[in-house]
């Protein structure tokens, strides 16, 4: 199984972190997004998104970080990391859709802007941001884990793009809730962090 | 089962569509927009995010769409609609993040701009959406539906915001595979239109 990834990325970030705490071998193959690895082949004729990751395993071709999740989650994991029943999908998957959209485009676009001079509009994510991080800590302030009362790719795929905030010059000093989420994803076994994190 | 609705939004009618072609039957409750009924108890309560839809279902309560669209699917549909497989939910999966991400914040925005002057930046919505229709475009050039060779959450996760997007001043007149997937949608048994679609 192979992982085109760039280690800078929080969705990248994502999948390694998953395969870690699953303890699946995953080949990583580094694209040279500087040099435009990512927008020739092999990477576009795999993703004609040209983004990163892209999963292959035997015939099976993903983008999409949630989609590798959910994918690695079912194919090698039972039902610890992705459950089985309606409900519990349902509760999962609605941070699968914040991640998605608000956790990317809020704090996740203010780090692009900041860290790598993406051409995003900086008020506009500081904006998402300041919508989406009260919700999510008035929820883990209730809860210790996004769904299901342990540890999903929920969390799995909402803490990348969270705990690297500071990096688009957000202060999470007064989300205490948040900042003890963020220890107890530190504390799972095989845990692996990145840099910023 | 109730779906606390509001008639133009997309993200509501998708679930009243899968309803509909699902054969399922689901209480409307319309929420009153306008007057802010959606940050105030019920929804509030049953939704601290605010928006709308929300499905009630016995013990079960969800917001956002995509959620309730496995939701409803994987509860009532057997694997017709999600499948079962890790790498058939992965593939469908992709789409749903399109859906929540670039479909939401692409067309989907420009339409909340011209039709309801929502404070968004329309220029970074028309970048947003001139990146994902030519992929989906692509996508569908080769393929009669998004995912899996047959109808299933994706296309109905997707279709909303598309089919929406002459209300955002978005011409989809050149996108000849897009309209034909429109037109295959329109054809399944039990599908129910919305106003501009």
């Amino acid at each position: 199984m192979k992982l085109y990834d760039l280690e800078p990325s929080g969705n990248c970030y994502k999948v390694r972190l998953l395969a870690s705490l699953m303890q699946i071998d995953v080949e990583l193959e580094a694209v040279d997004f500087l040099e435009g690895a990512h927008k020739r082949s092999p990477v576009i004729d795999l993703n004609p998104w040209g983004q990163v990751p892209v999963l292959v395993d035997g015939e099976v071709v993903l983008r999409d970080s949630q989609a590798i999740l959910v994918y690695l989650a079912r194919q090698y994991g039972g039902h610890a990391w992705w459950p089985e029943g309606a409900a519990q999908q349902g509760e999962v998957m609605q941070w699968l859709s914040t991640a998605a959209n608000e956790v990317q485009n809020g704090p996740g676009a203010a780090r692009l802007v900041d860290k790598f001079s993406a051409p995003l509009n900086k008020p506009q994510a500081l904006a998402v941001n300041d919508g989406i991080l009260p919700l999510l800590e008035a929820h883990l302030s209730q809860h210790d884990w996004l769904a299901l009362g342990r540890p999903t790719i929920a969390d799995i795929a909402v803490f990348p793009y969270v705990a690297l905030a500071h990096e688009g010059g957000i202060d999470l000093s007064s989300y205490t809730s948040i900042l003890s989420w963020f220890e107890r994803i530190k504390g799972l076994d095989n845990f692996i962090p990145m840099s910023g994190i």
